[in-house]
């Protein structure tokens, strides 16, 4: 098992990586005495695999724990289910001292972790991620929310978990797009903060698609040891914090004009890398070699989905009102080289309209 | 002017108090640099009155300055309203940089600042009590939040605003009811905190009934004073904190009982503490002297409300109920002496069935 510690002061706490953690998660509120009763909340496919044995670990400790599933989808990241389950909570008469554990993806725990920030003013909550892109993205670094019927993860709070749990095991239950959409992730972390860890993602990416359990455990916990770090040092996202969001102004405007059909986030992500990739290229941050290597691997992951066709304009329209633009400023995140990065702000429309033209060239996406 | 610091490490803020405040509100993002665009909430009633006024001290420092307006009542502190106003927000493309500016009392407060808190995972605001209640208690401390249709403030965060900024002058414009409520809030800072108060409060209840100006900004002042020390020393309600709730279990559930219908909240508090001190009394913790005392001063603030008849069962199982019930168990803080306090569990259901009656019969409670 690893142990990557989150420094946030008094919100600090612990991410788990290891097998069989289903036990210890099970413990953590009966060591430390602090909850009177475990609220679970999944979704009904995780629940399907995980739920039985969940349970079990968890009633050998707790005398009450009750369960809450919220469906399948992004669609129910909203806030009627932040409201399904404040009812559910009320009636149930959950007082302060009580915690919630979500066990699921990032839908599972953003909707859990809101829940949590603003029910009865904040109570506790554990996060058991089951995907890999809630395993080191959004169960690290205390972001919650759900979306608004006019744009994605517009309400929400910071808002810290007592604890992570990961188990890699959990992945084998993954489908194939939903894995290769947290490896996109996974590649950012070596893309932003570490060439080392990037050049063992692209010496092991074989063994690491095979979903191999010791190298997961390696590639998960150095994913997470990197968030960890960069939120550390800025926890509400002034400055540092947006390195994180590399190839994330391209990957949000592309989810947004496709109205979030046809691809998942990562591969979203992967788009928008390659775009900010030959952005950096064409700042001559990067080389084209280091260029052509960076594209090269993300390309590697999978099979990029093919789009319907999307106007540059539509895109860039978007992309202008990214809750990220500043007073209508767009800022980039630009690698300058691999494993650092630049931001820039003030870029041409009409570059961006090159690189993204280019960045088609360099993929599956048909126009 | 005066100025009462809350110290909360970095979430540390001013409280200013003093006539012809307007302006120096609106000047505080402005000498900050740190909002782009101002979003006003407010309700009909004090906009009314306050409106223009306001408006145009904050367009001679800003821009872009919009309101928002909250209907007038307690059935508007909804999820329905925070809803309407991310809506809007997110409609006229409000970005993380703008700032909220709540000018209201409870209400406007309450959900102005949930709405900061939970609105692109939270933006800046300040918040312009203009009832008493809100300025000695409702926009200190840094509690937001809604109310569920099961249940008042079931909802909401500790989200702290950049400012508060409290203009007395405001009060003249109050109705009787609503200005006595905020003073069954004053005295209780006096009886749980400082002897001192207390008898400045009883020395000087005429002067204070006719809203001097002058006396006003005292009385303000140290009533925040207080609340600001004990938060500064217990942020999220954990212990010390809990004093602030003296009066309130009773409180709570008298106005659950009448469904919050013909009575404020000032004088559910009112109730609240004469049961309390008679508790203190039959637990020899408070002499019949004083308590006789207390018990004076609160009903010389105003006539308490005659209510319906209410059974002691009914107030009971409410209190129970009580989202500060720890695992069922009932906490009440009672008075050591005028201006300290202690926290007791464990009361017996009789003993509380007393102490109501006898409160009735201190009251005008009509039964």
């Amino acid at each position: 098992m690893k142990t990557v510690r989150v420094n946030l002061g008094k919100d600090s706490y612990e991410i788990y990586i290891g097998q069989d953690l289903f036990q210890q998660a099970a413990r953590h509120f009966t060591e430390s005495r602090s909850a009177s009763r475990i609220l679970l909340l999944s979704n009904p496919t995780v629940f399907d695999f995980y739920g039985d044995q969940f349970l079990s670990c968890f009633r050998e400790f707790h005398e009450d724990v009750t369960c809450f599933l919220i469906p399948d989808g992004e669609k129910y990241k909203s806030l009627e289910t932040v409201e399904n389950i404040y009812t559910y909570l009320i009636a149930q008469r959950v007082d302060r001292k009580a915690a919630l554990v979500a066990l699921g993806g990032g839908v599972t725990g953003d909707v859990a972790g809101f829940v949590a920030a603003t029910y009865l003013r904040g109570i506790s909550y554990v996060q058991v991620p089951t995907t890999l892109l809630a395993q080191v993205d959004s169960s690290v670094g205390g972001k919650t929310g759900v979306n608004h019927r006019l744009g994605k993860n517009l309400i929400g709070a910071f808002y810290q978990p007592r604890a992570v749990y990961i188990d890699p095991d959990t992945l084998s239950t993954l489908p194939q797009k939903e894995y290769e959409s947290g490896l996109y992730e996974v590649v950012k972390y070596g893309l932003i903060y570490d060439a080392e860890f990037f050049d063992f993602f692209e010496a092991n990416l074989e063994t690491i698609k095979r979903r191999d359990p010791e190298i997961l455990e390696v590639v998960v916990s150095r994913s997470c040891e990197i968030k960890a770090e960069v939120i550390s040092l800025d926890e509400r996202e002034e400055d540092l914090r947006r390195i994180l969001n590399f190839g994330h102004t391209f990957a949000h405007a592309l989810e947004t004009c496709v109205r979030y059909q046809g691809i998942t986030h990562g591969a979203a992500v992967g788009y928008g890398m390659i775009a900010a990739s030959l952005l950096s290229k064409h700042q001559k941050l990067l080389s084209e070699e280091q260029c052509s290597r960076v594209i090269r691997v993300i390309q590697k992951i999978g099979t990029l989905p093919r789009l319907q066709k999307i106007s540059f304009e539509g895109l860039y329209d978007v992309m202008q009102h990214d809750k990220k633009a500043e007073q209508g400023q767009l800022v980039f995140i630009l690698l300058a080289g691999i494993g650092k990065t630049r931001m820039q702000s003030g870029i041409d429309k009409s570059l961006l309209r090159d690189v993204w033209s280019q960045t088609q060239e360099q993929t599956a996406l048909v126009w």
